[in-house]
């Protein structure tokens, strides 16, 4: 009893912790009809499901050219005498969570290869974790949704790729869609040819990356403040400008890239456009960047409406195999960001009611023999039946129940008796069954 | 050039963590058919799913009455200043990965109470970790299916629980299933009654758990072992021995548990029983113990065919939510062991083709726009199409393809026209469409 009293007195705290969440029913609702609609038309695109444990070793997710996202690696403390044998903090971990879904996927190809499909066409759906700066509708973690083709190195992976993303984000009645296309040789032919140093290529495009939110005045500041040179400045904002089309691009740039990355572009953009049916736009964005830094080829974000902030992003990362397998394998990914996706469709109001015919039995505790043999025929014929014993306030315990959404809801005496009351049918009374 | 050869020389290593695992396709969509099975079962029951985060405080997961799971918490190492200002490793973390699904629903209930239908009735699917040793079959992630009932003090609770999980596994094909029923009070009553130290009970029931593995001399020793009376262990282990049925057992312990406790065991006995329908069997078994510390009442766990290792298990927590919000709220709880019972499934041999009729095309690359029209009007039919350029082992590529359950495979020429293969109708040849 001492303990109870000591334990009630030390009270613990109920949140979540920092910049995590816990989701309420009708929003698990929505995630869980959303998935599943997504689900559908991956598989109906012949991809299949895999799936890797949330927690990789801190070597692969160190060395995954993931960029900025390495640094928001949440890391796990060795145990035992592992962690005995630490001198320091940086040896304490050699575990972390996984912060996306495309370095898992490829340390799995390349450790269960000889038993998958080839080429690989995989479903990923799972959370992953970074630790960043808690902010508004931003989470520490968050359901990420991917497709990725690997063993596939002609554009035939892109086309597939965007086709089925815009037709799974179209399932979700999402209707106002823009796919921006670039490709990231594109990017380097554009860096190098208007005079800044290769090297440096990589401050280049995260400023550029900018251009859709900030003016281009702003993206030259960035650049000047890096130290690039002024004319290269200049050049690469007039031939940005100018660049609304890949052939106006091509003819300015001349031959700083290689024909083939024009064809391919061109490809996808006449293929995809032949099957859009008016599902979605298709642009060529010369400023798109992503900011991982394993893409090598195509690159593609989706947007929807007006928000500049992209729902879905992917590319061709065709080196990252290798650095496992030693030899490369062509590879394409494409990603829906699912939070973003969620957050649109719960503005959107409540969820459509998808679910089977919802019927709550109100009894008490007297008569639940017979009251579990009417949940059991009304469950056969396919309705979701939730059984409730009698509360006191049984007035405020039917309102809470219609505002639940329960459409029916019978109410049984201590006879046995049904009373039904019908909430959407009008009127406060109730028909006897 | 450098870098990437440099890269390729320290190739990565490929596995998955120790004790962790990936999943392959086939498996993955056995068990998003598993899941899917259950999670309808639930919802018809009138369940509703919710969603905590994988990561809790510690501060939390370590004051939750968990047991020995406490001990197999994977830490997450603190970051920053944070972590610089930690003195020694007991103070590096303060979040960890969640053991269970039960403490996590605990804490989101006492957060979000005045947001959830009351009584709450949770579904909750996710992984869980436990850093134990790895052995045959067990693994440090895991996926746990629970259903709780929060609210509500009566055995209505243990029946609705009961009935909806063998539901569940029974829509999973599993046939053979004996439920087994204790109750917490009765175990706490033998222990006094037999003459036990109550202060040091948690050691009996811990040798007494092992009864339906090992015998009971072997259980009479551990309980020797550990300093326990040899008259309190003789009168125990016949008492067990004696009591097949509540009603034998209450006539040798006499008043030492509350009628109450005997009423409502035979409530859910009774009850369960009349509602089984031949889908299950229920035992009681005054043998049962359950690890876990937090239980107060009734307990239960169900058995597959001859197999001791139980595939679900629970019970009532009447006192853990008080630890959070200052007043006892009645809850029980029953977890599905997912992860055994897909190794049941599997073992079942190859999963029944759930999906709609699977179709793949195999295309020459100039032949992908009429392909891609193909593709979409068999998807718009309800097949799930694969599509894949000509390898140039034909061969070997549709022999993969029957082998990976293509019934349908069509060979798309240069001129666009289709040859359909039909491999489950016989013969090396195709008919053309």
């Amino acid at each position: 009893m001492t303990d109870e009293v000591a334990g009630r007195e030390a009270r613990l705290d109920p949140s979540p912790p920092r910049g995590m969440r816990d989701v309420l029913p009708d929003e698990v609702a929505l995630r869980d009809w959303a998935l599943a609609q997504i689900l559908a038309v991956y598989r109906h695109h012949g991809f299949v499901r895999i799936e890797t444990p949330a927690v990789e070793s801190l070597r692969l997710l160190l060395h995954s050219e993931g960029g900025e996202n390495e640094k928001l690696i949440f890391k796990i403390l060795k145990r035992g005498e592992k962690l005995a044998a630490a001198g320091n903090p940086e040896e304490m971990a050699d575990l972390g969570l996984r912060f996306d879904l495309t370095v898992p996927l490829v340390r799995y190809y390349a450790h269960n290869q000889a038993r998958l499909p080839q080429p690989l066409k995989a479903i990923q759906i799972g959370p992953v974790w970074r630790a960043e700066r808690p902010q508004q509708g931003r989470y520490r973690q968050f359901t990420q949704c991917d497709i990725d083709i690997l063993g596939v190195g002609s554009e035939v992976a892109e086309i597939e790729l965007i086709l089925a993303t815009t037709e799974a984000l179209g399932a979700l009645g999402l209707k106002d869609l823009t796919v921006r296309l670039n490709d990231r040789r594109l990017l380097s032919a554009m860096v190098v040819h208007c005079g800044f140093d290769p090297a440096r290529s990589g401050s280049v495009f995260i400023a550029l990356d900018k251009l859709d939110k900030v003016d281009r005045r702003e993206v030259a500041a960035e650049l000047r403040a890096a130290r690039h040179p002024a004319s290269a400045i200049d050049r690469l904002l007039d031939l940005l400008a100018s660049s609304t089309t890949p052939a106006a691009l091509r003819s300015l740039l001349g031959s700083a890239a290689e024909g083939a990355v024009w064809e391919g572009l061109q490809r996808v953009l006449d293929t995809v456009e032949a099957h859009a049916a008016g599902r979605f736009r298709l642009i060529f964005d010369a400023t798109l960047v992503r900011g991982m830094g394993y893409y090598t080829g195509p690159i593609f974000e989706i947007q929807h409406g007006d928000d500049t902030s992209s729902i879905a992003g992917g590319g061709r990362y065709d080196r990252l195999i290798g650095k496992f397998i030693g030899r490369d394998v062509p590879a394409t990914g494409f990603s829906i960001g699912f939070e973003r996706v969620i957050g649109i469709l719960m503005e959107r109001g409540p969820v459509a009611d998808v679910d089977a015919e919802r019927v709550a039995l109100v009894f008490e505790e007297t008569t639940l023999g017979p009251v579990l043999g009417l949940a059991r025929e009304l469950r056969e014929q396919g309705k979701h039946v939730l059984l409730e014993t009698r509360a006191k306030r049984r007035g405020k315990q039917l309102q809470d129940l219609e505002t639940r959404g329960f459409r029916r809801i019978g109410v049984i005496g201590p006879d046995g008796s049904v009373e039904w009351r019908e909430p959407r049918a009008g009127g406060a009374g109730g028909t006897r069954a």
